[in-house]
């Protein structure tokens, strides 16, 4: 294997600076999804813990490192997931969080950084604004800035995950990864290559929001101009270099899907699984609908990654079913 | 302590036969439900595993010492989560279940019972008249019958949750317990005053469905003519005296909720925690939600027991808010 940034023995160090509270999270074959998508799904669970995504992970190394040596002032840009995580980890560790997010980011994710004590900036823009924002506030101020996916304690924190996947007892084929900054994607990916070198790392992005994946096909970074998907945990336009470099390295593929599939994605997790989840957390049973006979037969892990959602926007996409009552 | 039929080193021993599929569930603060309830507020939620109810624990003890000495087909009656978690169980150890249910239970519960292979049987009437009927299966056709709550099996699987809650680094006030036929009440309870004597053992148990609280404050079993509740999953009537006997030490209290108060915590854990549960799962909540001054300011842990709903019929239970979209 090439070097990556990301190294095995630092994310088992990592395991062990994180809050057990998101540590072990369920992992679990779902049979009542499996006659709808033809092959088997294990869903490993993200989502039940107290900022409910996996970000807290990352979170947790990057404050506990800041609680030991660094500055007590931090300050990331979010789409709403980071903001919570890393205010939630902060508090517990005495630090000053500031998130800088779009205004238009999900209101319930915004409610719950303020929540949790943080300072909230909004930009009148999208997240590549709220990063630009959040980077001068760091510069202006001398904080620290936080940088999802770039900052490796991100990475080592979402790997983790697949520390978790390839310890388990039952082996899988393939495992589907949200790919947005590519935090979760390339931890995920560098432990299940490193580990369990025969099952594959799929990446899915939405094709409103697909600057990664164009990047990892291309092998060099690819921008967009506009992200337009109900992915907001995904809808980033810059891919950082670094992190590609490491995603080229930790995924066998990189797939787009449609935003039909993701809301059809939400709705199998629903009615079959029992699970509200956000856009982000159902790329994986949309890129399994887009192309079954690719999965036909095999056994595949799907990462759940969080559950942040306005309820209200929640309810019109899993009420659009023909025949459904909503 | 007075002599009850469990044991710590009996569940203890339990939990090593527990596929791990159904152990070590999340434990989280839920800070957004905190500030419409007044109280710190924990889940254990024990609806991420194949099964989506607790029972799996309880079953696998039952399913993994009749596959090493007892006989291979096996009946219980179910309200639908006991069926389907003996279904796994027996399922994976070769055994042939019978599951005997009402012809009104949750049709979803009826539908997984089948597809994890069991044989259903339902019968014109309510739970107790399936355990009549499992009881006469049992009979006449020599196999073995599980009865949930009296079997110790069942209480031990279920007492294993309250091992994972003492055990746990955050100490917690209360515990809210669903009461039903009273293997989770009288399990949990039992760990929980031999082990953290300190925190309160509440029972809940739903007003139309009375009979084991009303058995419990009187002393003596007490059965009821009719039960008429949406928590179908202790909707029982006729208490069994042996575990009545355990209650009437494992517990603290047990109190009686309105449906609508039930219905109103349905609807705040999927609001608030993003959780869609069923009837059963929400009795906690709804006991806070009725005596907010008994909980102010204490740390509660809820048993989220069970996510096995109708979807459409949780849709209407949970849309009914006003102001509501659904």
């Amino acid at each position: 294997m090439q070097q990556t940034r990301l190294d095995i023995a630092r994310i088992r160090a990592a395991r062990q600076v994180i809050d057990p509270v998101f540590l072990d999270t369920p992992l679990y074959r779902c049979e009542a999804l499996e006659s709808s998508l033809g092959c088997a799904v294990s869903i490993k669970l993200e989502t039940a813990n107290p900022v409910r995504s996996f970000k807290g992970r990352g979170t947790e190394v990057v404050a506990g490192l800041l609680a030991e040596h660094g500055p007590r002032a931090v300050v990331c840009a979010s789409a709403g997931n980071l903001g919570q995580a890393l205010a939630w980890s902060g508090r517990g560790r005495g630090l000053d969080v500031t998130v800088v997010a779009s205004r238009f980011a999900t209101a319930a994710k915004l409610d719950r950084i303020r929540a949790l004590g943080a300072g909230l900036e909004l930009v009148d823009g999208d997240y590549e604004l709220a990063r630009e924002r959040a980077a001068a506030i760091a510069r202006s101020e001398g904080i620290r800035l936080v940088e999802d996916s770039l900052d490796i304690e991100t990475c080592e924190g979402a790997a983790t995950i697949g520390l978790e996947l390839v310890g388990s007892a039952t082996p899988f084929d393939a495992v589907l990864i949200a790919l947005g900054g590519g935090a979760l994607a390339t931890g995920v990916g560098h432990v299940v290559k490193a580990l369990t070198p025969g099952a594959e790392v799929i990446c899915v992005q939405p094709l409103g929001a697909p600057a990664m994946t164009l990047s990892w096909r291309r092998r060099r970074v690819v921008t967009t101009e506009a992200a337009d998907t109900i992915a907001d945990g995904v809808a980033g336009r810059c891919p950082i270099p670094a992190v590609l470099n490491d995603l080229l390295l930790a995924a066998d593929d990189a797939v787009l899907v449609r935003e039909e599939s993701i809301i059809a994605g939400m709705r199998m997790l629903l009615d079959h699984s029992g699970l509200v989840v956000e856009p982000s957390a159902a790329l994986g049973i949309a890129a399994i609908l887009e192309d079954r006979d690719r999965f036909a037969g095999r056994h595949v892990v799907t990462v759940v990654c969080g559950s942040n959602v306005d309820l209200d926007v929640y309810r019109r996409w899993v009420g659009a079913a023909p025949g459904d009552g909503l």
